[in-house]
């Protein structure tokens, strides 16, 4: 299944895509009974289970043309973030002897998410170094602590798309992260969730990203230098994720501040993110 | 006034203290409009400015004595922390070099939450180098963006005080500081919030950790090498907060790795943190 959250005639909800259509959440549930939001459903195994079951025969009743995108997933538990995963964009960044032994995790703020053809603020009086990175996210739908191999890709629910929009002065300035990353609307996500059965080999995927339609980042899943089932294992020692905790794994080369002279992103530039099955996440910078 | 979040016969709810006694807040709300928790009351400040003026003249029905401690901002929106703000921290642990020339930033975890008197896990097969750090902990009480210093401390809510517990080996090992400052239950926060009005100068303020009552870190909050009013304008910048945020303010120097030789956290060890004016906060390492 591929979900989607959406504002359609002033209301917001979230419900299933099927070709050109959305069927709303609401279709499955009486009022009383109805998740609120795509974390709140993940939550719940057996109401995922029943619009498993009843979903097959049903079909959409608003056109997908018609709503405006928001956040895939809002508001998520925690958003989490690998550092460093590609060994190509370490090097574009620093050199070899940045290569991490070990995970780098931060995180990024619950303000800093847009949906779909949101708009990402330039923040000029902020940074002059705003840089796209596009990756692949893991949506978790289990509780899972200390998790082994197959305990965390069984606590997947699934996969979407982030733009880890970057301040680099920032990042240099601050040391941690944090706050490099966590900008107002720096956090793209979406534009959908895809359940994982969809998805049953994620790092023979490919990842584009392009400004303007200029090809920037161009790499494959594979490339990774900690797997999606090392990430959540690592991240799970001593550390409970629980449903609408969302991971984003890390970027390949291409950014902006590997370019030679190095190219950040500037007012109406439209920045896309795109993975095989799972979509297009394009926002344009203001 | 002196909030606490706290469990009484199986229910859970938060209130104001007065001597040894609770005010539930369901004494001044019909049940429909009482809020769930003190960060929704935060956000709603006629409901806030209602119990400012009733309170005055009601007594608690409540023992003190009687109830179990929850964190006091439960579920915080987001638990940002600063590091390195103390200089002669810095010198502990590593040397002049180290000091910051810009805030540093990182997130705990909000499964890292437990109220007084809730135990801290050891987390043996994670860890081998717990330690403690006692900090003043800001509770932001409007939501701001690009703060003037007027503007940042007219935001806050109110004080606690957070033990920022870290694990020293995964700070190291893994750079970016989250996963070292996330494990579960590393982050006792309480005993109570203290509205801002009860603590006109908070930099005059001690503040004192205790290892099994031996004294180990003696500070003064006019030590921060960045002030809470620089904090929260330097965090505010293109980066909004919102009611609910807890921004701990950074450890003085007395940290256990700061130590020769170093000495850790150990099973049974009772570490307390006390601010005059807030109280103190209480764990034991299980």
């Amino acid at each position: 299944m591929k979900w989607i959250a959406f504002k359609v005639g002033g209301r917001e909800s979230f419900g299933i895509v099927k070709g050109d259509k959305i069927i709303d959440i609401s279709a499955f549930f009486v009022e009383s009974e109805c998740p609120k939001s795509l974390v709140e459903l993940i939550s719940e195994p057996e109401k995922l289970e029943h619009i498993t079951n009843q979903q097959e025969t049903m079909n959409g009743s608003i056109s997908l043309k018609d709503v405006q995108f928001l956040p895939a997933i809002m508001p998520p538990n925690n958003v989490l973030a690998i550092g460093k995963n590609y060994r190509k964009h370490v090097l574009e960044m620093g050199s070899a002897a940045d290569i991490p032994e070990a995970i780098m995790i931060f995180t990024k703020s619950r303000n800093t998410l847009v949906g779909n053809r949101g708009q990402i603020p330039l923040h000029a009086e902020v940074t002059r170094e705003l840089d796209y990175e596009g990756e692949l996210a893991v949506v978790i739908g289990k509780q899972v602590t200390n998790a082994t191999e197959d305990a965390a890709m069984d606590a997947i629910f699934g996969y979407t798309i982030i733009n880890d929009v970057t301040a680099r002065d920032l990042q240099g300035k601050h040391k941690q992260f944090y706050i490099a990353k966590s900008l107002d609307g720096t956090c793209p996500i979406g534009p959908y969730v895809v359940t994982k059965d969809e998805i049953p080999s994620p790092s023979e995927l490919r990842i584009q990203t392009f400004v303007n339609e200029e090809l920037r980042q161009d790499g494959k899943l594979d490339q990774m230098i900690f797997s999606i089932a090392t990430i959540i294992v690592e991240l799970s020692k001593g550390h409970t994720l629980v449903p609408g905790d969302v991971i984003a794994t890390g970027t390949p080369d291409g950014v902006g501040k590997g370019m030679n002279p190095p190219n950040f992103l500037r007012a109406g530039d439209t920045v896309s993110v795109t993975i095989e099955g799972i979509g297009t996440l394009e926002n344009q910078v203001m």
